[in-house]
């Protein structure tokens, strides 16, 4: 891939609350992979605490690195000044009162029915070197600033303002602005059922013929193959035909567009098959139910999941019998079974997933150390279970046990 | 408090993972939490990928801005060599075989029953001009190298044994090395049930008598106040006479030690009062019990809770009365109720919360617009109900209902 077709980019964070720990930015990860995914390089992120001399040393380092610098952050009402004034500092002009950036705030209240403070107001104060991008998902503006031939974009820290602001109308701006001639092109799909290397053999003449910048990456994750296309310069039809290719060379081991969770994958398999889908968790404590429900449109197959963390709950909403709960324990391979098909029974759904382990920090034992999980996986043709043996912290082993449960019902349905 | 009491840190986060977007560094915000609580103020972070340049370029200016740097990641069995060179590079020293390390990686194997492959035994490669720290946690050795007055501590990037780590081993060398004479405290509490103004009045007498170089920090988030204790010099006796008093103060209104979250709040005011918890959950679709269980020892008071996704579920697991589904709807303050009283019956608890709303992205209508969330709580004294309006994409929305629900039962129990 030539020079010209990658592009570098880099992000600086601005919050206090991101250097005390207290909330974790997601935004420099969204935007990665969003511009990752149009050809963009992210040579780094940084982190900074809403102070002048920070931002400002942070977004220098950023501009000397890079073609484009993202900024999230530092726009709320009451910080807007120290981030406006450091951009002014760099990119000149001076703050005037943007009439659009007024209307979008005013329209945005009272869709709301929500009364429009000063403060709020104040976010419609710009400075006149920047073209202003609209949010239209909140106040703060998105503000386009260039010099030198290098881009700046400075974007709200609100999540989820960053991410339908940076997959829409910042992308596209970047798109025009970067590459006015020919595009950057990706195609993701995700394979399961087959082996990295099995799958490399099949795909293996695929990839010698593909055109000279257009290449194949696979991204492997337990019973997870990614596959990602990448082509420089290709044209629109072209691509769609080499992507095509691949989805027919999968077969049916083409689980989907897109790098899928274990969640959508399951949920995918089981609508092709119009079959549908419950759980009884134990030590996963909803996790499966909630990486299932994070994935939109799942109600025509979800059914709902009985999280069952006492014992009394096994009994009475999922039948498990008095007698394997005394002699073998919760955490047995009996008891997952009886909760797999107890769950499919009381919800009526086709299949179930269970799962019952010891999350820790406390409660292990010689016998079963804390990280023993049993999963049960039940559907029309039979139950099966498996052992694991979990490494991490409880919230690790849990949300770990939660996919592995998952994957185990779709190796049932894919056996 | 004087400069001498704090001291500044940098963190330097390593991994092409993290710039692709892959994985989202939480590292970072633990260590500025862990190391925060004992008077470290963090200046910045960087993320950088695995190549020698830019790792070398991100340490130089994190050393040049703070008296102790620290770096995770990097150091897997694969990518060994770039951070140790590199660091060589920085600190000088040669590789060399350190038998402890071996030992601990033969040790961490063996109790797993797992064979060790020459890539992992070659970790106990390190440069001999660290200190090694061992990693109780994992394989790689943690590192800590002096320049200069200045520490930098080279950190695995697995979580939880940046965790583990963090809070144990390398937070008390970190102490001893910076804090020789008497060091920095901090006491966290939560408070509930009062709103910050009546707080602030009521601990008026209680700031003006603390001693120099003592402070007391508010941190509000809706319904729970969080308060923090913060003093340099003061001795351990002194400190606890002062932690003491301020518990006193609070009264009822004190809920527990440290930062809680809304479900270790929840799940300490019921234990206090021997009453148990169960959930109907719709639109959180497991996150209640994922953020209740996420509490360590919760299961005295948790018993579960039935995700009744589908309309069937919420009539036969629940007693929804299929009337007021067609009627009024799933998302209706009359259905949330039911809700909220059928678990209590099924799961035969004292208290319980619901949930039932449109976490989008489809589904909206005029009428109940995505963000339209119905919750209750209902305890032996009645049932109550909330509608909520919350903004955000299907996560926000789903993990914000959630917290509110419980919030909702505290604010119900403490009437």
């Amino acid at each position: 891939m030539s020079t010209d077709d990658i592009r570098t980019l880099s992000i600086v964070v601005i919050g206090d609350e991101i250097l005390l720990g207290r909330v974790t930015d997601t935004n420099s990860g969204t935007i990665s992979r969003v511009l990752g995914a149009r050809g963009w390089e992210t040579r780094g992120v940084r982190a900074v605490g809403d102070n002048a001399s920070d931002i400002r040393a942070a977004i220098g380092a950023a501009m000397a690195e890079a073609d484009l610098v993202i900024t999230t952050g530092g726009l709320g009402p009451t910080r807007d000044d120290i981030t406006k004034g450091v951009l002014m500092g760099i990119f000149g002009g001076k703050l005037v009162m943007d009439p659009s950036v007024t209307e979008n705030i005013e329209c945005f209240f009272a869709g709301r029915g929500l009364t429009l403070n000063e403060l709020t107001r104040q976010q419609a104060l710009v400075p006149d070197s920047c073209r202003v991008i609209q949010n239209t998902f909140g106040t703060a503006p998105v503000m386009w600033f260039e010099k030198d031939g290098k881009v700046l974009v400075a974007m709200p820290g609100v999540p989820f303002e960053t991410r339908g602001m940076i997959e829409g109308a910042v992308a596209d701006a970047v798109e025009a602005h970067f590459h006015p001639h020919g595009r950057f092109r990706r195609a993701e799909m995700t394979a399961t059922g087959i082996t990295e290397s099995a799958l490399a053999e099949r795909l293996a003449d695929y990839e010698d013929s593909l055109p000279a910048g257009t290449h194949l990456a696979y991204l492997p994750s337990p019973g997870i193959i990614v596959l990602r296309l990448d082509s420089a310069g290709t044209d629109a039809a072209a691509f769609k035909a080499l992507a095509e290719h691949l989805r027919t060379l999968l077969g049916d081991n083409y689980s989907g567009e897109g790098a899928m969770s274990a969640a959508a994958i399951v949920l995918e398999v089981l609508r092709r098959r119009s079959m549908t889908l419950c759980a009884a968790e134990s030590c996963t404590g909803g996790r499966v139910a909630a990486a299932v429900t994070a994935v939109a449109g799942c109600s025509d197959v979800f059914h709902g999941s009985i999280v069952a963390y006492a014992n009394s709950a096994k009994r009475n909403l999922l039948g498990v019998s008095a007698e394997s709960l005394a002699s073998e324990g919760a955490v047995s391979e009996t008891v997952v079974r009886q909760m797999a098909e107890g769950a499919r029974r009381a919800l009526g759904t086709d299949c179930a997933v269970a799962t019952s382990g010891i999350a820790g920090p406390d409660g292990g034992t010689p016998q079963k150390p804390v990280g023993t999980v049993w999963i049960a996986a039940a559907t029309p043709a039979g139950t099966c279970a498996q052992l694991l043996h979990l490494r991490g912290d409880r919230e690790a082993i849990a949300s770990g046990a939660a996919a592995r449960a998952l994957m185990l019902l779709m190796k049932q349905l894919t056996l």
